[in-house]
């Protein structure tokens, strides 16, 4: 499939979509084998208090969707709206927020499990960049397990521009870097904006961006083994802020 | 592929393999048609040092390996060796050690990510069980990016039995369940012998483990979205500890 953004798959996927309500639902195909648990009953009476049109089908129907684990259901569903990083800024209504800003993240599920991971953690958007980084796609949806829902997404054409507003608006930036000195549980997360930048899955975060940055801070890595996955990097980072922000 | 333990693939699982060294590598398969980069020039070097065989084979041997993301790199290895329990508590040449017990994982990647966090957070082995959970395969191996060279694999019979012996060897043990009091940071890790339990995608640490722990803690979740990928969750307790142990 060339353009999938319009197609959402899985049950938890489906289920979180109709609970957010932020996106138009067209309709939502289930299949006629499907075993009726918990989770499809609760679909089916979301859609029809929603009005929207629940379909139950064969299996030739999601044959075009072979490649993704679909469990049996899918939803054609509006491609997701992005945020503008203004809009964002503007509506503070809280005092202190967070952001996370992914530089070059290729694979699609490391940016579902990132997304998962910042809405647990509290993170209030993610900023990715129009290119060089992957898009949210089906794959991506579906990996964050409906977390793409309860986290604005906001796209920018230029990561260092993007920076350069953040500052000027009175937020801290934190980038991560293995050459760092300072570890990143030496920074207090819980008095500040902040926004983490987290790099590319090889190159890690670039240069200009490291530069334009208040923090560079390491993950202290033992074994000698430096090599781990970004969203699990991330984890560590979200999570120690969290815990110095309920600490206080 | 039925059998898949004696094939690893992709150049950082060869390299890592070759240079940890512990385990019997056949042969190494290479594609004619690769790149020469940094990486596979390494190999080369090791293997020859090694004396291990290297062939360069035209794309039809990689054909039994389509479903793999191999990078054109195959090496034909022995299968990892598992350690047993006793060994591993006997062995105690350091004075507090961490272990981390998985309670029906199911997901090879999922795996594969957990022992790649375990290995840079300083963890010192893992143990599975024997039955209901995902064993060491191809894609544990690929996915944990070499890590599994640097960590021991303990199999055993019975989780319930394990956690017995090791509270009888002055190990304590911490739970992980969304509905504790705790939080996983309110454990002091630095000053014992800890295990960390982390239950099944879906159903969570079993109420066997969970009675027989000593600390029972979750993640604080926000946003009411209590659905963090195993491997996130892991990182985030265990990067905690390694905080606690160097801050110390």
């Amino acid at each position: 499939m060339e353009n999938n953004s319009d197609i959402i798959y899985g049950k938890n996927s489906v289920m979180e979509a109709l609970i957010a309500g932020n996106r138009e639902i067209n309709k939502i195909l289930i299949s006629k084998n499907i075993h009726t648990d918990v989770k499809i009953s609760k679909i089916k009476e979301l859609a029809q208090e929603k009005g929207i049109v629940f379909q139950f089908v064969g299996k030739e129907k999601f044959q075009p969707y072979a490649e993704f684990n679909h469990q049996g259901i899918i939803a054609q569903i509006s491609p997701i709206k992005y945020l503008e990083l203004d809009e964002f800024i503007e509506n503070s209504d809280i005092s202190f927020r967070s952001l996370v800003i992914l530089d070059g993240i290729e694979d699609s599920h490391n940016l579902g499990a990132i997304i998962r991971t910042c809405v647990c953690a509290g993170i209030d958007g993610i900023i990715i960049p129009s290119r060089r980084n992957v898009q949210v796609n089906s794959i991506v949806e579906k990996t964050s397990a409906g977390a793409i829902n309860h986290i604005p997404i906001i796209k920018v054409n230029s990561l260092v521009n993007a920076v350069q507003k953040l500052k000027e608006n009175n937020w801290w930036i934190v980038a991560t870097d293995a050459s760092a000195k300072d570890n990143y549980y030496d920074v207090k997360y819980n008095d500040m904006n902040f926004a983490i930048i987290m790099g590319a899955e090889h190159a890690g975060v670039s240069k200009s961006l490291l530069k334009a940055s208040d923090f560079v801070v390491k993950i202290p890595m033992q074994n000698n083994f430096n090599s781990l996955n970004v969203s699990n990097a991330l984890s560590a980072i979200v999570f120690e802020a969290l815990r110095q922000k309920l600490k206080n």
